[in-house]
């Protein structure tokens, strides 16, 4: 029997930390930590960091090579091949370094239920017939530590509000139904898609970490902005993860607001 | 000058507390406590608990009554007319408590971005001249709780979703372009104004307390359980929150998924 720990730990700043975070840290018998490859590797410095920050007992943390997302095909049949490969990968650290069973806890980054796999694949272990409990310690998303950095709401007073994809926000358009809209996974600048006028944004890159960046605007002002501030901090950093907010002017047809 | 701290503080659960939040806490000259009435007493309690639990220095904790919401007139109108109300009592408990400035510290339920009015509260202080400065300590939603006591995901695989209220989901039906939905701010049962079939739910009410209830189920089969749990919790204790979440069977016609 397995008992399987996800723990959001926040976007970064280690202080995201929740004291049940904390303690599940330290209820476990084994912490696996992926490698995502050199580009990277900040991410992982960071989970070692918080590792030797939180734990108070000889917790086993072991490293594995993340398995690569095949950029052929596709788009969600390659992403589904890679949760069936990142699966096989969990299972064998599972046999080699808890072949009697134990606790298990993987660091989430976030919260392990916005735009996390964690718990797809789990579900893959538990369908290939592994006794696997499982305990979910939520975590600060990003698109909180993106609100607080600006200090926002997310929402209209009484309003609903979306959140999505930079790929939705591409193919689809702005959502039906709402004057908010949250993008996160966008690999571009999907609101270039939009007609800016009347859009006002709230972008933030590395949210919760020592190169937080910041813009705040109207979009047809600020726009291209946040597309040279991206590729600069991108070059720099060799990598970026980056969400931003929209409110639209209200808008009588979507019905939103009163 | 006044430095305001809204602190998220989770919803109930002491242990959703992040480091951040501790040390926001123990960096205050001031918190204050709202009173909220008889029906709502536990919450103040675990308000004070956490005050107990945290505080390692005697920082001043001050309790206020917290104006009373009129149930008369336009709901929109209501609320504004109260948010007025409760920025008037802050000036004046911020005035009576710290005449000099300093460091005020206001614990908010969930996360400070998410259907709360203290963001709102505070910009009406500023645009009434006050030189106050705002920082937000983000903090566990109710939908993150909801999430992990289900173990499950917010979204489904690169879909979007919708976070909405009870009172939209009842005047404007399943949101449009989405088939997940995340119910807040529900005084009733907003769900059952839904055609039930091909809807799957997950409910939960108290989340991260001590008197926390989940049912997940197809909402043909768990409706009326919810309804008639609804009510008898909320006789037992006096008051409830309750947050879902709804997936929906894929509908070709809103052009989610793939
Ligand atoms: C695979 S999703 C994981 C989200 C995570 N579970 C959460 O709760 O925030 C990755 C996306 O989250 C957002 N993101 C994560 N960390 C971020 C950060 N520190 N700053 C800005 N955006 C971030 C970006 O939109 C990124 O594309
Ligand atoms: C005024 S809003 C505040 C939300 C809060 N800021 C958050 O981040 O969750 C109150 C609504 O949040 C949800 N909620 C808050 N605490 C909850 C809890 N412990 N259990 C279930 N729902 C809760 C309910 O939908 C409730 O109507």
């Amino acid at each position: 029997m397995i008992s399987l720990s996800l723990i959001g730990i926040g976007t970064g700043n280690p202080d995201h930390l929740t004291m049940q975070a904390r303690r599940a840290m330290n209820g476990a018998d084994l912490i696996l930590l992926p490698r995502k490859g050199e580009a990277k590797a900040d991410l992982l410095d960071l989970r070692r960091g918080i590792c030797v920050q939180v734990l108070e007992r000889p917790v086993r943390v072991v490293e594995f090579d993340l398995p690569v997302r095949s950029a052929n095909g596709d788009y969600l049949g390659a992403v589904n091949d890679w949760h069936d490969a990142i699966a096989r990968t969990w299972s064998r650290e599972i046999a080699r370094n808890l072949p009697q069973g134990g606790h298990l806890a993987l660091l989430v980054w976030g919260d392990p239920s916005l735009y996390d796999s964690t718990l797809r694949i789990a579900a893959r272990l538990q369908d290939d017939g592994m006794d696997l409990g499982i305990e979910v310690v939520p975590g600060i998303t990003s698109v909180q530590a993106l609100t607080a950095a600006h200090a926002i709401a997310l929402n209209r007073l009484a309003e609903p509000f979306v959140v999505t994809t930079g790929r939705q926000l591409r193919d689809r358009g702005w959502p039906q139904g709402t004057n908010v809209v949250v993008v996160m996974l966008d690999g571009g600048c999907a609101f270039e898609t939009l007609e800016p006028e009347g859009i006002e944004i709230w972008w933030g890159a590395y949210l919760g970490m020592e190169h937080e960046a910041l813009i705040h605007g109207p979009l047809p002002e600020v726009a291209n902005r946040i597309v040279e501030a991206r590729k600069a901090l991108r070059e720099r950093h060799g990598w970026i993860m980056d969400t931003y907010l929209m409110h639209r002017t209200f808008n009588d047809q979507t019905g939103a607001g009163g």
